[in-house]
Formats: C-alpha cells, structure tokens, sequence
C-alpha cells in the first residue's frame, strides 16, 4: 500500500491542490476558484466534493494518510486561518479540524512561507539539513526557519516574519501598518515600487518609463536588465544591497547552513543573486563570513506550493514516529 | 546516589567552578584566576587538580555525571575555545576532549550566553517554556536561542550573535571589526559609550563629569540616574530605545514567549525595562503586538554562570535519554 499526501495552497485568487507521495511524485493535480466562493462553508464544501472525486480514482494500492494546507495567516498550532487579508472571508476560519473530520486523516495547516521550508527540507536542497532559512519573494516577503532539523513555529504560531523588521522606520507604507520593512523593498511589489522611485528620481531613458505601475511585473523588470536597461539593473542592485545587509543579520540569529531564495525575483539568477550575496558577505560579523551559502530552492515554482503544503504530513508523521519510538 | 555536575566558567580574571544538583543546589564553589597561568595546559593541570580536591570532599552518597563549560568564543560541536579575544591562550583549545580523558564523565561547552539561556530553562524563569531568547548584558550583548524546547547551535556552533546586528552601519568602533553593532550602544560598555557622548554633546551639570571613562560603570550610571541625574536618565532612555528597536526586529525571528535579559544592566530595573518594552511594542509587526514578554532573568547574577554552566550537563542528558528511549 503505497502512502500519498493531499497537498493544499490556498491563495487569494485559486486554490491549487495536489495528491503526492513522499518522492514527490504527483499522482493527481486540480484546482478550483477561491473567489468562486462568498461563504467559507461553500468552499469546504467545494474543496472537499473535488478532493472526494480525486480521490476516488486513485490507483487502488494506494491510500491518503493526511492533508497538509498552506496559507497566509494560517496558525500552526490552531489549524486556523486566522485574520488573512487576501480572503473574503473573515474572522478565525477552522479548516483543519473541518478536513479532519471530513476525511478521517490528520490535517496540518501554516503559512505558505513555513510550508515552504518543510517542502525544501522533505523534496528540495535542504534534504539532511538540520538549520536553514526560507525566504520567499512573492507580492511580500515571507520566511521560515529550520533549527535543529524542525520548522520553527514559535510560541504564538507565527514565527519568521522576517519580512517586516526595519530597513527604515521613516520608509515606504507596509500593509501591516508600520513603515519601511523589509519587503516593501525586497518583494515582487518591492522592486516594482524601487522601479518607480528610481525613474522618478533619474533621467535615464528606460524601456519601463512606457509601462504602467499596475502592469509591470518582476519579468519585465528582469527582461529589461538582460536587455541593459541601466534602471532595471539598478533597481536589481538596490534590491539586493537591502536584501543583503537585513541577511546579514537575520543569519547571526540562528547561524544556518544555507539561506533559500524562493519565487519569481529568483529567476532573474545572478541580477538578484551577486548583489545580495555581496554585501551580506560585507555586512555579515567576521565570524559568520564565507560560512553561510545563499541558494536558489530547489523547489521548481510550479510544483511547490502543493509539495510545501503536503510535506507538512510527512513532516508530522516522521515527528510521531520519533515520539511513539520515545514511549 | 545523588547526581551532581560540575559547572565552570571560564573568565578573562577570573575561573569559577561548582557542583551542583538538578534543583541548582551549591554543593561546593571555587576559583581559580586565570590570569595566573600563561600556558593554557597549565591552567588545565590547575583546574583539574582543583576540581579533583573538590570532588573528593563531596558527600559519600553523591556522583559527578558529568562538566559544563561555558566561555567566550565556545564551540558547542567541537567542544573547543576557538580565538578567544579575552583570553591569553590563541588558537584552538581542545577544552571538552580534555575533561573527557580527565575525568572519564561527558564534558558539554559552549558560549557563556547559551550557556545562561539553557541555565534559564533549567532553573530560571523558563522552565516548561518551548521558545524564549536570553539576552546577556555584559561587557558586550551576548544572546541565546531556545526553539522548540531546544538550545539552537546553528550549523557552525556559533548562533546567537544579535550583539552583531547593525544599528547603524557608520557608527562606533565594534571589537568585531564592524561598525554601529547593537553591543556598542547597549552592554556596560555601550552604556558609558553613551554616557560620554551626552556629555560631549550638552550643557547639563551632571555628577558623571567627575568619573573618568575607565573608572565609570553600570552601577554609577544607575545610582546617578536614581537619583535625578538628567544624563544617566537619557542614557537609560537612549539604550532602551535601541534595544527596543532591535528586539521588535529578533522576535518575528523566532516568535518567542519571552526575551529574558540578564546581566549588570538589569539590576537598574524600569530604567532600562520601561524604554526597551515601550519601543520594542512601538516597532513591532502589529501581529505580535502584547504578545512577547521582556523579563529579568530568574537566575541570580551570582551564580548564574556557574548554575548555565552545569544546565548544558543536565539538558545533554536529558537529550541522550530521549534518544535512546525512540531506539
């Protein structure tokens, strides 16, 4: 009987999910629309009718042994989604103990940035690594952190959120109400906003003085630097020089093996990698410098909101065997 | 039979040692003064035959399991002092191995703040607690991570150096080789720094005009400050603002329960607690907001070295235990 997992990602627009096995492997990969649903109830219901289907035709030597599920906002000791800003729905929503008792498995739930760290761990480069960090960039900057071989969740459930210490108090709005953090600098939204301040302040000719705020994206950016574009390529200098020197502390907290650098401002490869490794090498205590590597994931972007969030179960059955064996 | 270990810490003075049990009773206290002895296989014989004299006066129904190190510059994996900066032996001290072969019991060293974050666990104020962060204040700001129940080493056995985040990247002098470190403004040191800056930057009459920098310590600023001294009162202010600022940054790390600081500076009291917890709550991700507690250590400066210095023996037993219950 071979063992899979359901992996959920749920995010603002869909809800992606997928059914894996401990290599990886995707057995079966479905999706339906998060904005389809005005009440919280109609999309369990949804979910869990898709997941029924899935199920159902799996091949019969196999079984699902739990669901792991990714969101923002989600508290790891609660299995809640509690306050999420990208939902309709409001409030502390359950979901975890809905899914336990809709399919008789266990069902663990954390913020997708956690999940993150759990895949790279489980399927990724961090395999046999004891202490990491995961830093992803998408429209924030959210983070996780491995000590000691286990995801750190802290006390209230929500531990790395690296992406709001301070790179200037007096600095750009955060949407978590203070100013200048870190990932209104460093994010997808982060060098859009670097971007415009720079072709703002400067009067260099730049192809993306034609596209609006709402239309530019990472890629864009990124296919200007290649091109030469001298402001897209200071926007990626500026983006790492700050990613860099807040790096450079963050790792002096836990001392980790590696840092992982997860989502689409990682495709842009050397133009955000150089310069973040450049000056968190020179803002890094000598103690600490030519020790700590700084690494693309190993999670392909596709798969690996579904293969962050089921990881969480193997994660989870691995730490009951551990403790069963314990007595 | 009653287990006891032996807890040293190894000063640039001044080496303390002593035996205690699990509950942190003293069965005996000693030192030795480091600075006796140029060689560093000499100070081992000292210490050794110290230890030895100690051991054979203890009680008929006692047993020593086991000898806790804690020392500037401490390496947790190898056990050893590696280029310690206080002390007057270079290179790398095989410290651990030593006592091992001495004395045939397990020997577990590491640096001085880890070893009070585990002495906190152990008998403090931390007992039962999963996630806290110990911040020392001495000469320099040492820290100490506890996640999930367990003291993080990191990968190399050197986590835990917030003393070395960045205030300000063109700011003081740092022992490290930096600029602006977080211990250059707030330790002892960083105290008086910050005294004599007030005192070069305004008019106020001040009773700190008459000590010289090199007399000038923590206890003088205090007392100053208690007594209505309007420059040792915005030194407190100044230093608690900065660590507050700092804090809000290391909590969304780790998201602990609580950040113990302990250490000469403490003794001061709301001086240095009320600006550290008022800034620290005005900086933080308003998700942790009245979340996070700063408290004093429970452990009392006295024997505190000593009693971190035997918890690390305690915990690595406890660790063995459950590992070899889970096979």
């Amino acid at each position: 009987m071979k063992d899979l997992t359901v992996g959920i990602d749920i995010g603002g627009t869909n809800t992606k999910f997928g059914i894996v096995d401990r290599e990886g492997h995707v057995y079966h990969q479905g999706n339906i629309a998060t904005t389809d649903y005005e009440e919280f109830n109609d999309f369990f219901d949804g979910m869990a009718d898709t997941m029924r289907e899935a199920i159902h035709f799996l091949p019969k030597d196999t079984r699902v042994v739990g669901i792991g599920v990714g969101a923002a906002n989600g508290n790891f000791y609660n299995g809640t989604i509690e306050q999420a800003t990208n939902l309709k729905w409001k409030g502390v929503l359950p979901l975890a103990s809905m899914f336990i008792k809709e399919f008789n498995v266990p069902c663990l739930l954390t913020n997708d940035a956690n999940a993150a760290a759990v895949g790279e761990m489980i399927y990724g480069k961090a395999k046999g690594m004891r202490d990491f960090v995961m830093i992803t960039l998408g429209t924030g900057l959210g983070s996780g952190f491995v000590c000691n071989g286990e995801l750190v969740n802290g006390r209230h459930g929500i531990a790395g959120e690296v992406g709001h210490t301070s790179v200037n108090p007096n600095g750009r709005d955060c949407n978590c109400g203070k100013r200048g953090c870190l990932e209104t600098y460093v994010s997808a939204t982060g060098i859009r906003r670097t971007v415009y301040k720079l072709l703002a302040d400067h009067l260099e000719p730049s192809e993306l003085r034609s596209i609006s705020f709402d239309e530019l994206n990472t890629k864009m950016i990124t296919e200007a630097a290649l091109r030469g574009d001298v402001v897209a390529q200071h926007a990626f200098e500026y983006t790492g020089r700050i990613l860099g020197m807040k790096l450079a502390e963050t790792a002096v907290h836990t001392d980790p093996e590696a840092i992982f650098l997860f989502g689409g401002l990682t495709l842009a490869g050397d133009l955000i990698f150089k310069p973040t490794i450049r000056h968190m090498e020179e803002n890094l205590m000598p103690l600490y410098r030519g020790k700590i590597n700084v690494l693309p994931s190993g999670l392909s972007n596709q798969a690996a909101p579904i293969l962050g969030a089921s990881s969480l179960v193997w994660d989870y059955l691995d730490r009951q065997q551990r403790k069963s064996a314990a007595g």
